[in-house]
């Protein structure tokens, strides 16, 4: 599928978010869905493009595992490009010059919002493990207070890959009148047991690093090694079978060393720099609240998601990629399905990608043309016709 | 498929190996693959059933990974059942009545065949890396060494799943004169760079363990978390993602305890006690050299593997599972294309499983089937009707 960008627009605007700089927002308390009360609560985020007049052009993006809040543009101090820059921005799938664009870093993250490695107050020292279990939930009403901080009452749409996808869902299910449409990317409304498996696997390479001393490790040695294990096993399940053998066959590293166990074959030095760049820019205790959030989050709560679903009235475009092993098809089938049972009008997209998991990042000309054309027709409040796409 | 076995048979031999023993054979030297000669070497084996008069009646067993030389009965100290049982014995699929079966452990392995950990006779300690680097093609040669010593000088059949797949092709291409059929169940005549990824993060587990020590963690402290987190890997691997469904669904842990990195979930308490009880039973460095040896090994030798087979003149079965992610079916295929274009009389099988690459362990009915008929076969000399299958 190619897509068809007008010269005049390249032109107008060059398809360039910018410069960016992440902002915070503190407030007072979030009571958690555990009960426990966090406190206080600084939210990183950023915005792209302008709130029109009537407040209703706002679509919130969420971000996956590692992500942050520098969705798009380029940021002021680094340069560095955002983790969806190709997407968003003018004449893009998330067009700047027709929706304010909103993305924050998930709380319990290491991104400027408050997670693990901020300053507990009762301590003065960072939480580590002291930081409360939080949710998919709890993410969702963070967000929710900087909604309300941006005095922003209804979103036009909440979009995410992964579990960005996950939030996504949550929005409909848990805050179903503030939300117009959600587009749910290659994710799952709860994890299989093969999805925690992993996840462990990366949890307890981490608690396996004598660095990470019970989660008390700031100021000290990181707990490197095991968070780039972590990170290397993540790599392989985003990856495909075929992609990885596109991208790097039985080939041999060039600089391989005549030692036994060094990285010999170029997959092998692909995953430990992948790794070890991790370490720099991841927190590990972050890592761990992270992925248990995902592991536990049920978006139906034990209910079907077709019943959890049932007082929503929204619209819902549902991706998935035929690659993503990690995120087969059927689980966003089951997610299009239920929206579908509960009444809302859902469209399903499997779209035809070898990239696997990462192709919700890479697969942009045809995600484009499926979400510009979604938030069009949602933004004129009209169905969309699925022959259409 | 249900397999009818005669009550007489039942009757007659109870279907049991009985009480084995696992005895071993030291050879002075063994010149390897890499041009590094390895001295001395002993090889632990077991056998089961009968040398014929006309010593034609020989089934190699091959095993995988984490196997040993007990394939069958019960070991006379621990009572422990061989890893393939189900499939050896009077009247199984590898029937004792009929051949005479020997398994022997890897080259490399710690279950009695000299390894990493056995006794360097240069230094009186035990090996740890200066163990040379050892390969498929030195697994077989060290096997062909304990033929050597039994008298055998070809046999009926070399047989195994996985790592045990790849020592059958490996005869085939190697030692074609002394083999008269394979049989190659859920293998791959090269890894894929996914399965090279699978195991590499396993062996930065262990070498990210701080009581791995380079290898020389002998007579200390095990490197036990780095090999459990390997294990986890590797479990994953094995499994499908509708078998892990089947077996542990969402369910919690009955013994779950209120903290918040613990096992929660009933795979999470699986993947421990599999790899923790892996850490008693395996040499972190045997599954460093073994995995290496299992990513360099290309049947082929770089060439297509057809042309390596080129004067091969044998029989193989090229046996796959349609949920085994980690060896796919195409690799099996390409095996049996491969055979084919060389001119093999080779028969290729997909069974139906749901139990991913833990299926060759488990399909035993089916494989069963495949296999005696195959064998029976083999021994009276005629080609095998895929249509009988």
């Amino acid at each position: 599928m190619s897509i068809v960008v007008s010269n005049s627009t390249i032109q107008r605007n060059g398809r360039l978010v910018g410069e960016t700089e992440t902002r915070t927002f503190t407030f007072e308390t979030l009571r958690l869905e555990s009960g426990e009360v966090l406190s206080p609560v600084t939210i990183a985020y950023e915005t792209y493009g302008s709130l029109n007049a009537g407040r209703n052009n706002v679509v919130l993006l969420c971000h996956a595992l590692s992500g942050d809040a520098h969705a798009a543009g380029q940021d002021r101090a680094t340069g560095a490009p955002g983790w969806w820059d190709s997407m968003v921005g003018p004449g893009k799938a998330f067009d700047t010059e027709k929706y304010f664009i909103v993305c924050s870093n998930v709380l319990g993250g290491c991104k400027g919002t408050t997670g693990p490695s901020s300053i507990d107050p009762a301590t003065s020292r960072p939480y580590g493990l002291d930081f409360p279990v939080i949710t998919i939930g709890d993410m969702v009403s963070a967000q929710a207070r900087l909604m309300d901080h941006l005095d922003i009452k209804r979103l036009l749409a909440v979009a995410g890959g992964s579990m960005g996808g996950m939030q996504a869902l949550e929005w409909l299910v848990s805050r179903p009148g503030r939300v117009q449409s959600a587009i749910a990317i290659a994710t799952a409304a709860r994890h299989s047991p093969q999805q925690i498996a992993f996840h462990e696997v990366g949890r307890q390479a981490i608690m396996a690093d004598p660095n990470w001393k019970e989660g008390n490790y700031y100021g000290g040695p990181l707990p490197g090694r095991g968070l780039a294990v972590a990170r290397m096993v993540g790599h392989i399940t985003y990856m495909s079978d075929l992609s990885m053998e596109v991208k790097f066959g039985r080939r041999f590293r060039e600089d391989r060393r005549p030692f036994k166990f060094t990285a010999d074959f170029e997959v092998e030095g692909y995953l430990h720099h992948r790794g070890n760049s991790f370490v720099e820019r991841f927190d590990a205790n972050s890592y761990l609240y992270i992925t248990k959030a995902m592991d536990f989050y049920d978006a139906g709560r034990g209910r079907p998601l077709a019943e959890a679903l049932s007082e929503v009235d929204a619209r819902a475009l549902v991706v998935a990629f035929k690659s993503d092993w990690l995120y087969p098809a059927y689980q966003s089938q089951e997610i299009a399905k239920s929206c579908k049972l509960a009444g809302l009008d859902a469209t399903y997209c499997e779209v035809d990608s070898t990239y696997g998991h990462d192709a919700f990042l890479l697969e942009t000309d045809e995600e484009t043309h499926l979400i510009r054309h979604f938030l069009d027709s949602v933004s004129q409040g009209r169905a969309v016709d699925e022959d259409e796409i």
